[in-house]
């Protein structure tokens, strides 16, 4: 189970450390014929590159896309694509303490319980870098839902205490704004927060959202494969996130089922729901309204200030944390959440089509070549 | 992907409807020698059964366990541990409406969108009795986890808005009440409020909270199965959960780096840690201190009251949910999520056995017959 | 990997030992809408019952197949199908020898060596009674292939030296015989040369065929999932068989690419191959002609001769193996090789039906309710 | 089910198409610790790099192997090991016939049934260029092996009818001849041939042998993913296999009980078998004597004489596959084979680790930091 293959039929490959000479993915189980070029990925990687603001590590690495395999004549195969995305910042330091010594709200300790050898270079495989191959697959899988008209939407829905309300959303807004906000001027408020936090050698953390729309109702598995335990697992099998919501999330908790249901409707043929508290999911399948899912990420760990911690050896000592570091990891993560749910889907949508004796018969009765 | 399966090495399948002659489990990949007996199992179903209290179904149901295979002379073989349990309470009755209209908040409309064709006896596969199945999986993973010193609780930590707080805890408790509440008068007070909703003709939300102690540290894996990802799917994948968190969950998304980081520290050559924000997983892998996760858990959508829907013709309409309904899923859910994190840690503990040469090549070499 | 789970979106899981209350399979996945019955099921469970021959073990079973879920109303629902046959014969009797000594052919020293404790009544989990539940669900797939013109038939190619010529033929007599042969005379030849086994206190093997008819061209994988190396693996699981071949398998060892290359042919509109050597797969992939295997099955190894063995104290000795036993297992796993080539194909069929973007697109477009 | 991904717990996923930039694979799931460079990569890939012979293609590819991840100051780190190999030969040429022509016996129609899209150049995914990531793999897993005691030989067994007598085999010699095979008389005898069928303009079939030593036994998984089962589907998937054996293999078949059973034997507390008729596996796990397999390899599909086929319209044509090609797939293939075999062993003895609660125990108790 050594984790890094995920999805069964639409299923991503990621490898890589931080400071090896690359990292990547390889897509298996995309299906032929879809269009897609080095810039469909290009335009998903821009949006977790580092540099982009302020509130990004300065760390310059252009992140540039390469396709290695599976496209053919500028459309897929059904083959596997590999792409690959070479790691220009590699320049040798002196790692003296990290190397020796486990971060605080880092992986380094676990990782060296776990397997008693760590690439220390830049926290290696449990690097942000990581999730460099994510958003690439993220980019294919996106692709492909578009074709059948799901949108993936994912945002900044606060930082620190700055929450957007729901009433002033306005998606429009979204790539308007470093922190990738649907208000500018929540986002403004937030980056006055984050220039606090740098001053006092602290960081942030906050809340991504994600809305899907276009989705198909009956996607999802009845029990164990439900498609909000699916994206679950999406969302907190990103590094620094420690909660997941879907629809009202933990208010359900507090509410009562006469105002947590939601009443159906029909009109003109079509089923909807009055109100959506349970996220576009019912018994976990889509329910035909837009899905709508939560991730809490934790603040930065790598702060300025020193910090009490362990060495290899097993002795306390203190860490100082050089270097610039993001003081809040949620912006460049929207990207990877909205990946991680693009995947899911795409996976989930192909896994469905075999749902039924009649799909499946007219399947294979108008398949000819 | 049926999704009716789940796990890597330690893997459980469940079956079963609602109405259908019986539920049950097949658990793969035990390790031999785990002694086991029916008594075993029926202590975890005896949690979850319904008529347990005034705020659980009155449905009559023994839920007697069966072990059919996978046991010989009182202890695990390797093979297939496949439980049953019958199913009593199948009278038929009148399902005029239910049969016909999508109930709000079940999962009866998506199940009809995916498949076509629905058991609607008592919510079919979708009811609450595929649990079942989980909860006699998690008995046995939970024997074999105590069997290497590790211990799952699972309790109600609120009602509504009645929150135990964290200083009240008393462990101890939760079995002395009927709400599995580790506060006695907590528990009286919620109590009370499931009163009011009843009266009400509503129900009630609420948050279960799951504690793992003496888990070694390093135990997950670093990128998409890690810890935290697969505990997010195993308990969102519970019908009626619609949050999870880790540790501060979703404290965490308004803490500073300074405050959610937890300092490490030596004494005796033990490697602990100061705090425990992070819920004793750092980067997707077991830190070695307690495993801490929350999941919201929404109100029982059935309630007395009549509601808005839609029928299978697409004609809007109108239901009444009649008979005896748990006016809050909680209680009995408690045993579930303990399971379903039981099972999981279960799963991944055996995979964790080969992470490193020095162990395979000590296994190997020790191993003899 | 414990191993009693085999397949991907069709998913079988067989559980139960010889001398237990009962074994099953658990089938999830099988789409929704599909006819079935108990009568399904328990024809294919008659061709592999004991007794039904001289050439069969006289153990009394009658095998009865009992649906437990998954099927509403006499239709499939989507969920998993139970399905469980009840073991009648387990009558405790003296297993001396056979609990402390190991078997010359048999799984009784490995079993040991892998868990350390073994249930010796009858074989345990390795008795041949473990492929009911494999027949049970191939039963399941075989219906499901059906509904879309594929037949999958399996027969008795060669007892011992006794083989069928393929210019002799003739599938309706496959039921007629007690050795499921396609030849009547050649299984009197067959059945000549079993009584001489017999009274020689010896056993005898033999080759299974299987056919497959209807098979759309396209269907398995191009890698490691090939439609071939899928049937190998599936027909290779199944215990006593030691090699299995696809077309002309090992005669293609010693042709040359001018005979072994079966040349195409276009004709109204229809691709088809002037020969079939390849038995029906090319590249890992259906190419439209019929599917050809075959499986080598070693001797019965229980037989009446005194045998050298060891002990568990790891003692030589000497066992001689005594009650009926089938003096060759060919007739009865003709259906469990049938069953395990239907198994594959069903999953693999389904698996196929998301090759294409253009498939994707116009499934989600003509999908609705 | 893309099937680009090989393995539960040791987990290979290959990409590339024979002319596109690079091909490759990424390992995951290798235990931390393990010594590699790439210098024990391209030993393996040299095995099976083209040009090493007159009886294999011109194509003029150094083959070199990079690793990009998982591997940090000479040794696995236990995540994902990516390497990646460089197409050199990959100019451009008129492919005009194979675009549009479907070759007999490969998978140009297959796949075109299968995905609609083909990469024509060089067979595109179903060149044997896949096998490259495969025997990168293979290395890896050999390496691991080695570690623990276990051996993996594959070998030529014979060429079209020139088969080496089991009795004349000299497995130091297996490097000393072109064709891979234990006995360099056979070699020139079959070498011989092959100039024949090179001047037939055609070519020929022949059998890989493969050794395991050092296996302890008890490894493999009773009922589905037996040892065998997995060796038989992983030999399968390599193109061009059409049969696979293991141990007597079909002789079995026309064996009987008494000579096909293996005698155990105790000697200084170490259990034997007098005999090996079962190649090493009984039950589905090895048994502590040499794993013995046989795979029957097709003849070289591309020929030089002239073929009827059909093309892409539909229509009848010929086609003469010009350029060079492998006389025999055979010797090639041989690093192939043994690459699965080492990949599927390296795979199943990991999931053996957690058979028993003793070891599972024995292993958390002793386990420590």
């Amino acid at each position: 189970m050594a984790g890094s293959t995920y999805g069964t039929l639409f299923k991503i490959t990621t490898w890589g450390e931080s400071h090896g000479p690359a990292v990547g993915v390889v897509v298996d189980g995309c299906p032929a014929g879809l269009p897609l070029t080095d810039t469909d990925i290009q335009e998903y990687l821009d949006r977790r590159r580092p540099g982009q603001s302020r509130y990004t590590t300065a760390r310059k690495e252009s992140d540039q896309a390469e396709i290695l395999s599976g496209v053919f004549e500028g459309r897929t195969t059904g083959t596997p694509i590999s792409i690959l995305i070479k790691n220009q910042d590699q320049r040798s330091r002196d790692y003296g303490k990290i190397k020796d010594c486990y971060r605080p709200g880092h992986a380094d300790y676990t990782f060296d319980c776990k397997y008693g050898i760590r690439d220390y270079r830049g926290g290696g495989r449990s690097s942000g870098r990581e999730t460099i191959g994510r958003v690439a697959a993220g980019a294919v899988a996106s692709r492909l839902l578009a074709s059948v008209g799901i949108r993936v939407t994912a945002y900044t829905a606060a930082i620190g205490a700055i929450t957007v309300p729901r009433s002033a959303y306005n998606y429009d807004c979204i790539h308007e704004n470093d922190l990738y906000m649907p208000n500018n001027e929540y986002a403004a408020k937030a980056a006055a927060y984050l220039e606090q936090c740098i001053k006092n050698l602290d960081s942030s953390g906050g809340i991504i959202e994600c809305a899907v729309t276009g989705m198909p109702a009956g996607i999802g598995e009845t029990v164990f494969d439900k498609l909000d335990a699916g994206l679950a697992k999406a969302v907190m099998s990103v590094g620094a996130v420690k909660g997941v919501e879907i629809g009202d999330g933990f208010r359900a908790a507090v509410a009562t089922g006469s105002t947590n249901n939601d009443a159906f409707q029909a009109a003109d043929g079509q089923v909807t729901k009055k109100t959506n508290h349970s996220g576009g999911i019912l018994g976990g399948m889509s329910d035909g309204s837009t899905i709508l899912l939560r991730a809490a990420v934790k603040p930065t760990p790598s702060i300025a200030r020193p910090q009490e911690t362990v060495d290899r050896s097993g002795s306390n000592t203190e860490i100082t944390i050089t270097g610039r570091h993001d003081p809040v990891i949620v912006p460049r993560a929207v990207v990877v959440i909205e990946s991680m749910v693009a995947v899911t889907l795409a996976d989930l949508l192909m896994a469905n089509m075999s749902a039924r004796m009649e799909w499946l018969e007219r399947f294979y009765c108008n398949r000819g070549k």
